[in-house]
């Protein structure tokens, strides 16, 4: 079983991760050498890549790489590995990656480069970046689900985006689909101590559809995991017979 | 309209399509500073970013952007722009975004942030790295493209992804669906001249469907100009009811 994640190789969500999932299968663990939130499906083309074994024990072998949590896939799988892992697991990522954070997240990008292997792939994520956040009350579901995907298989060509509330219990599990909504952003400007001008990014997440019932955002602000399945295939599929007067010669 | 690319301010593709749209609209460009290939949605949170002026001119503003493609579309939108621009061009890209490059492109990256923002976004792509490619033969279809956007709009959260093959005058425009496949990778694996290992990414694509008539990677290698409708949304809807045995208590 493969894990990685963005929030960097020693980050407590992934540790919490290796914990869980540790009697279940050998694990190999290839992580970010340092955060790499928001990197979405970034790789490393121009510039190579470096990795760095930490750590070789019974069942547990972990790297880490300079590369973006998608590269850390990759070069498990073409480099690292002797053959291709029975799963992908991500995770537990610290922040939610409800709604549109989805194809900003480093540990969803990672996610959808194991979808496209066509193994199963989970991401988890918690709703708290606190570097100390509690990981433990995810342990349970955290184990029933990837014994599930291990032993029922995930639909073809489709991974799951797993996000946990902060509580002690949750209410419940739901599948779902992905919340409309966007980052509405503001940018810091300040000068430096050479008085050049920069820009750091802040904003606030704006829900499109606050009133929904059925969504991630919405079923997890109530209690619950949110599980949505997602595809790496974008197309809008209603929307190509909407455009068919683009179609000519 | 707001105009971006993924290969840099400096790249060739970019000024073509400047030069295509001139007369279209006030222009802003906002691109990288250099090349940010495979950035997909990645941004910017934990470093702040630096933009430069490099031209104003009538009906034609041009910012450098520290950062990357999506970087570029949010920090034109919240802190340059007096207003929403009426649409997004990205482009044109040194390189094919068929198939699950999609999910790489940082081209696509930035139309796919234009998306959330709910105006009308385009990527325009062709299918030859040379820096020097003729991007020419493309200029009535963008151009007729972007009129047919602006004055019929797009469907509600649709993106398009537009890919161009390599000929003087092409078969038609084919409005299809993304093709399944990934990339088959290789790392060439070196020592660097202090003696420390290093990886370089490389890799051949591998078409999952290559008998299928209906895809951009078939429309595109026949002949025409391919048409994806994207969105944002990656919900795979059927698999909800699919996993709905993972709801419960």
């Amino acid at each position: 079983m493969l894990l990685t994640n963005d929030d960097g190789y020693d980050a407590k969500g992934l540790a919490s991760l290796v914990d869980m999932l540790r009697d279940f299968a050998d694990l190999v663990v290839v992580a970010p050498d340092g955060p790499r939130s928001a990197q979405a499906n970034a790789i490393t083309v121009v510039t190579p890549i470096r990795i760095w074994k930490l750590e070789e024990q019974d069942g547990l072998v972990r790297y880490k790489c300079s590369g973006t949590p998608a590269d850390c896939v990759k070069i498990a799988l073409y480099a690292l590995l002797p053959k291709k892992p029975d799963m992908l697991i991500a995770g537990i990522n610290h922040g939610t990656n409800t709604s549109v954070n989805v194809i900003y997240s480093g540990t969803m990008g990672a996610v959808m480069e194991g979808c496209t292997e066509q193994f199963p792939a989970i991401g988890f994520s918690l709703d708290s970046h606190d570097p100390n956040a509690n990981f433990e009350p995810c342990r349970a579901h955290i184990r029933k689900m990837v014994q599930k995907a291990l032993s029922e298989g995930l639909p073809e060509g489709v991974c799951l985006n797993v996000n946990f509330p902060v509580r002690e219990i949750f209410k419940g599990v739901r599948v779902v689909r992905q919340c409309r909504g966007r980052w509405n952003e503001r940018y810091v400007h300040r000068k430096d101590p050479s008085g050049r001008d920069y820009y750091w990014l802040t904003g606030e997440f704006l829900n499109y559809e606050p009133d929904a019932t059925d969504t991630d955002e919405a079923v997890m602000k109530a209690g619950y995991v949110s599980v949505v399945p997602c595809q790496i295939d974008l197309t809008h599929k209603d929307s190509i017979l909407k455009l068919e007067s683009w179609n000519g010669n």
